[in-house]
C-alpha cells in the first residue's frame, strides 16, 4: 500500500515535470538562453526564430507537434569526424584484436596493411576494402554479442588528439540545439551513415537520442534459435540499408514517413537529405556545419580555400548550393563559442 | 501581441491535458474500467496486470517508460482479414481500374483472373502472381502520389460484409488496449507483413499510431529530382523488407532495437515475433487472437476444429505451443463484449 502511494507520487511528480519541461521549452525563447554556447549572430537567430514560428499556433509556419521532425547527421555534424571517424576506428582495432585467431591476415591485405598501421595505405582503401574489414569485424555474433563488443571497445578507446573517450568529443552547441528542439515537442532522429547498431549502443546517454530514433546503415539480421532454444538475431555479411547520399532520405521516408523540418549535416553525403527536406515545403530550417576552426577543431573542405579531407567532405559545390537556396551555413569558428563540454 | 498570448495560454492548455492523460493513465488500474468492451476474465486481468506491474516503480517487472514496447499485428489483430485483406482487396480493385491502359491483361494472367472476378482462380495465386500485382498496382510513382490513391481507394471502397469502410472493421476491444497501454506510458507499433506505406495513409486516424511507428512490408524507394528539380522519392518495383515471419522480429529489431513488451499477434506469420519478445525476459505479455466467433465476425484456425483459412493461418501447432509457453489466448466470442465500435 506504501509502496503505491509513493509510486504514484513519484508518477505524478513526473508527470509535473514533464510539465516544467513543455512550459519551459514554449517560452525559452523569452527566458534563459537555450543556446548558451553559440555566438548571438544570425545562425542562433535562424534556429530560434524557426523554432518559434513552427511552435505558435497561428504562425503560417506553425507545424503540429506530431510532425515536427529533426534530423542530424552525426560524424562530423554532431560529433569530431577527423582524423578518422570512430566506427573506422573501432573497425581497425577490433581487426588487431581479432589477428591471434586469423594468422593469415598478417600477408593478406587489406589486413596486412591494418596491422602493420600503415595509415598511408589504410586512407587508400577501397570500397571493397572497407566492406571486408567491416564484414569480418561486424558480422557473425548476434545482435546482443556486437553490442556487448561495442560498448566494451568505446569504454576504453580514446582519440588520438585529446585522448578522451570519443563519446566526449561531442559538439556541445548541438546538444543545445537537440535539447531546445525536443523542449520545444521536436522528436530528434540521427540520420548517419555509420552503422545503426553502432550508433543505438551510446546515442540514449551521450545525445539523449533513443534507438528507435538512430536511422543508420543497417546490415541484415537473420531471426534463428540458438541450442538452448532461444530466439536470437545474427549478423550475416550482408547490407540491407547503405544510409548515406540517397539513402538518407530513402531512410527517413522509411523510418519517419515524411521529411523532416530540421535537417543538421556537414557533407556531400547530407545533401539528398537537406534536398529533400527543401521538398516538403517552404520555411524548413536547413542547416550545415562548416569546418573552419583549425585551432579548436579542425578545418577542411571549402573554408578560407582549405583541400577538402577524403573524408566527410563539403565541396565546394554543397556551399554553392547551400548559399543559393538559402541554407544556413555554420561556422564553427564564428557561431560557435564553445565547441566541447569539457572546455571551460 | 494578442496573438501570441492566445499562442502561450494554448501552449499551457495543450500541456496541462497532457499532464491529466498522464495522470489519468497512471490511475486507470485504480479508476473507470480503461478496457470496457472487454469480459472481464483472465485475459483482461491478465493486461491489466502486466500494466500494473510494469508501470510500477519498485516492481521486479517495472519498465522504465522509454523501454515500454506494445507491437501489434493488423490483419486479424487489430481488424478484420476475411474473406480477404484489406490491401489484396486495393490491389485487386486497382488492377481493375488500371485495365483499360492495358488491353494485354484481358488474356494474360494472373490479370485475366482479377479482370473475370474468378475468386476461386485468385484464392489460388502463387506468391509470384501476387508479386507481379503488387508491382504494378503499387510501383512506378512517387510515394506522395501512391498516398493519394491509396486515401482516394478508402474513402469509396467498402467491405462486403458490412458494407463499411475497411477503417471501420477495427476490433473496438484492440483500440481500448492501445489506448490504455498508451496511457501508460507505453509506445505502441503496428508490425504488419501488409504494406508499410498502406497502412500509413490511416494509421494515425484510425488506431492513433503515428507513421514512425508502422513497421511494415516496405519497396525500396528511390531518391531522383523530378522536371521542375525538386526532390522526390519513386517507388520501383524491388522489395526491401519482408515484414512477415521471421521479419517481423527483424523488422522491430530495425525500427525499435530491442524485443517488445507486449506483442500482440493472430497467425503464424506472428510466431517469432512473439518468441522474440519472451527472449526478452520474463514477464512479458504475449497475445494471440483467436477468431471463434463466426456469428458477430469469423471462425478460423484452431478454434473448435474449425479449417484453417488460408489467410491469416493460426495453426494448431501455435495454439499448442502458446499454451505450453504461457500465452495468453483472446478468444473473441468469450473475452470480447463487443466487437466493432458500430455496434451498440
Amino acid at each position: 500500500m506504501l509502496k503505491s502511494i509513493l509510486a504514484s507520487w513519484r508518477a505524478a511528480a513526473v508527470a509535473l515535470g514533464l510539465l516544467c519541461v513543455l512550459v519551459s521549452g514554449v517560452h525559452a525563447q523569452t527566458g534563459s538562453d537555450p543556446l548558451p554556447s553559440w555566438d548571438d549572430g544570425p545562425t542562433k537567430r535562424a534556429i530560434i526564430k524557426s523554432v518559434a514560428e513552427t511552435t505558435t499556433a497561428g504562425n503560417p509556419d506553425f507545424v503540429a507537434p506530431g510532425a515536427r521532425f529533426a534530423t542530424f547527421d552525426q560524424d562530423g555534424t554532431l560529433w569530431v569526424e577527423q582524423p578518422m571517424y570512430a566506427q573506422l576506428v573501432f573497425a581497425l582495432d577490433r581487426v588487431v584484436a581479432l589477428a591471434p585467431e586469423h594468422p593469415e591476415w598478417k600477408t593478406t591485405e587489406p589486413f596486412k596493411s591494418v596491422l602493420a598501421g600503415d595509415r598511408a595505405a589504410i586512407a587508400k582503401f577501397t570500397m571493397k576494402d572497407l566492406e571486408t574489414i567491416v564484414f569480418v569485424t561486424h558480422t557473425g555474433m548476434t545482435t546482443g554479442q556486437f553490442t556487448a563488443i561495442v560498448k566494451d571497445w568505446l569504454a576504453k578507446a580514446r582519440d588520438p588528439r585529446w585522448h578522451r573517450p570519443f563519446t566526449d568529443l561531442v559538439h556541445q552547441p548541438m546538444l543545445e540545439v537537440m535539447q531546445y528542439l525536443r523542449a520545444n515537442g521536436y522528436k530528434t532522429y540521427i540520420v548517419t551513415g555509420g552503422g545503426q547498431a553502432f550508433v543505438r549502443t551510446y546515442a540514449a546517454r551521450t545525445y539523449g537520442v533513443p534507438p528507435e530514433q538512430i536511422i543508420g546503415s543497417a546490415l541484415e539480421t537473420q531471426f534463428t534459435h540458438n541450442a538452448a532454444g532461444d530466439a536470437i538475431l545474427m549478423r550475416p555479411p550482408k547490407l540491407l540499408i547503405n544510409n548515406d547520399f540517397s539513402g538518407k532520405a530513402e531512410g527517413i521516408y522509411l523510418f519517419i514517413g515524411a521529411p523532416p523540418r530540421a535537417p543538421f549535416g556537414n557533407a556531400a553525403g547530407d545533401r539528398d537529405m537537406l534536398e529533400y527536406t527543401q521538398s516538403g515545403g517552404k520555411g524548413a530550417l536547413i542547416m550545415l556545419v562548416l569546418h573552419d576552426d583549425p585551432a579548436r577543431e579542425y578545418a577542411y573542405g571549402p573554408a578560407a580555400g582549405l583541400p577538402a579531407s577524403k573524408i566527410g567532405t563539403f565541396p565546394q559545390a554543397l556551399y554553392d548550393e547551400a548559399k543559393a537556396k538559402g541554407w544556413n551555413v555554420i561556422s564553427m569558428k564564428h557561431d560557435w563559442k564553445r565547441i566541447f563540454s569539457f572546455e571551460q
